[in-house]
């Protein structure tokens, strides 16, 4: 199995709830690192799994719809405790989704699955990995 | 699949007995940075799956167990080549046995399987991964 | 001259006034890994410089009065814009405080000057270095 | 599953074929930090999975074949796109055959796959990993 | 003494001439990892040393002119050996003229030394440090 | 002002005498992470601080005099607490020597002053930073 990984970063703010939490109930926030890994079992003809400058641009993309924000206030999170394992959860369905519209490249068909990873301080991060939905026209 | 990784530190002198191990025949010693994940196919209702200070406190007080020692002295090691390999066996024991007994809160009961990573040096590291046994009970 | 550093993070939002600042201005977040280094032109007898468990402490109980908090509420940051140089500047004044009470034992009476780092992101970070303030009784 | 890595880097030019490639399609270059990772169920009595040291020696030979060179010029390179996939798999292909060889020693009979990752830059990496192929005297 | 630093990369093949660099005579590369420290002995009113986002963007700009380039073709280094330590010295004086062009903004007067470190590999780096010439209408 | 940077690693085991350091009285160890650093006012003729490959087996060679020991039985330590700042200083003076003897070329003739750090940990670090002493030959 191949795989190509990309890393960027987001700057927000949150507040959990749930006494559980303790002191991260406050309003108080996290630079995540952001690392989107695609797999498949074969690279295309030029030798790429995808074109990395695609899956940054993409990932950025992704990242600008709540980057610099307090997730609290944001619609898409109503409801959540957006915590990191939340929001690898969250970062996979918009990648699977630009996946199947096709944003990055006629080479990614052939990628199955997607991870998601989150560092949310040199101590603690977080992940998610599954499958990539595949379409009938896919 | 959900992950979530806790790191920390150790400090720790030994030998290893084998002609194969060369200089580290001799007492010498490593700052083993250890990561622990855990991981599951689901979160919980709060969207953890473990909680992150419960998971440092417990993987604190294990690497208690043997942190700023001659692990060469410790009856838990004795008879054994306490390799790295070896202590990501012997670290995911214990973690393992923490999760049966609760001590990572009712959340981590989704727990499937556990990887300990231990990096002797910026050049080499390893890492030991199993499921979580599992008891009638659990 | 010798110098001795010690690390620790904190995860704290807040929001930034005036337009130079762009999305930054919403009401964000970081993760601040914070470097404290300790200068000094000798050692002590014991061939330390100030001892790292007292001053992880010490530089810990300074990050408890803001981490997990939103500073834009806290009434030490009223008026001011927490930049990541200003944060440095003020985690200094507090680590000065520190050192001229006492707190980071005997040995580091021979401390000249203290650095603070603080890294945002894997792309950016800022100090602030200056000399230790001495009374006439130190 | 018990797992041990091995790090060290190259220092490489190459240039690429296809626009998909812009500004790649140039003669540049990278330092490719290179991690070979070997995967086996069970240690050996010494408690190794391989031994580091001869593990690393066998990387460097492996990194040596290319090493300080431009990729286009050389013959095991012709007609490729090496790109960063295509070289974690070239070099997964390199170790596979040392393995078969011996020059890992007798405790990595029981590597079962091997995974090569090369790290690009801080924001890119890829990898290859697959079983290792068995010939009937192994 | 305040410090701002941005990170950013390059990835570049060139050669050099003299047989003291061994094998790095041929055509290899590097990924360069560009740090640019900014030293102010004050901030402005809202609390910055240089706006991270220019000082961002302005290094980008500077490291376009070589970047996905073999060095030996580029009119520039004519005549040059492109060590580490020579490309230290060489983007410090691309952001000397980009301040003193006020393409960094007017907070960014204060500024009176810059940094330039460049990492090579995960084992070496070079840096380059001096003051900003200023001219008699800075 | 120049400077370039070699690093490398040593895994030694030791012990401290002193109350003050609490468990670190115990015989445990360290992985070090050791990085040399050449400051030097200009560049040789081949824009050369010092050469990287003779810097590096130089302090490889250093380092070989401790490295995989207790430090607690070696002559050169007799009397010492050998805490990371005062390896910092033991290294710093052999680099000294190696120096003088012309271990490092003849472009090493402006290096003017050395800083040698020590991380033990990825939370704790200490450096050594001092002119190199000129005899009237030099």
């Amino acid at each position: 199995m191949f795989s190509l990984t990309v890393a960027d970063h987001v700057m927000i703010a949150h507040s959990f709830r749930g006494e559980a939490f303790g002191p991260a109930q406050r309003v108080h926030g996290a630079t995540f690192v952001v690392e989107a890994e695609f797999r498949a079992p074969r690279l295309d003809g030029a030798n790429l799994l995808v074109d990395i400058a695609a899956a940054r641009v993409e990932l950025r993309r992704i990242l600008d719809s709540f980057d610099y924000s307090n997730l609290d206030t944001l619609p898409q999170f109503t409801g959540e405790n957006t915590t990191t394992e939340f929001l690898c959860f969250h970062i996979h369905g918009l990648l699977c989704a630009a996946l199947s519209e096709g944003r990055l490249g006629a080479g990614a068909a052939a990628v199955e699955s997607i991870k998601v990873l989150l560092r949310e301080s040199p101590l603690a991060w977080a992940a998610y990995e599954a499958g990539v939905p595949r379409t009938a026209s896919a």
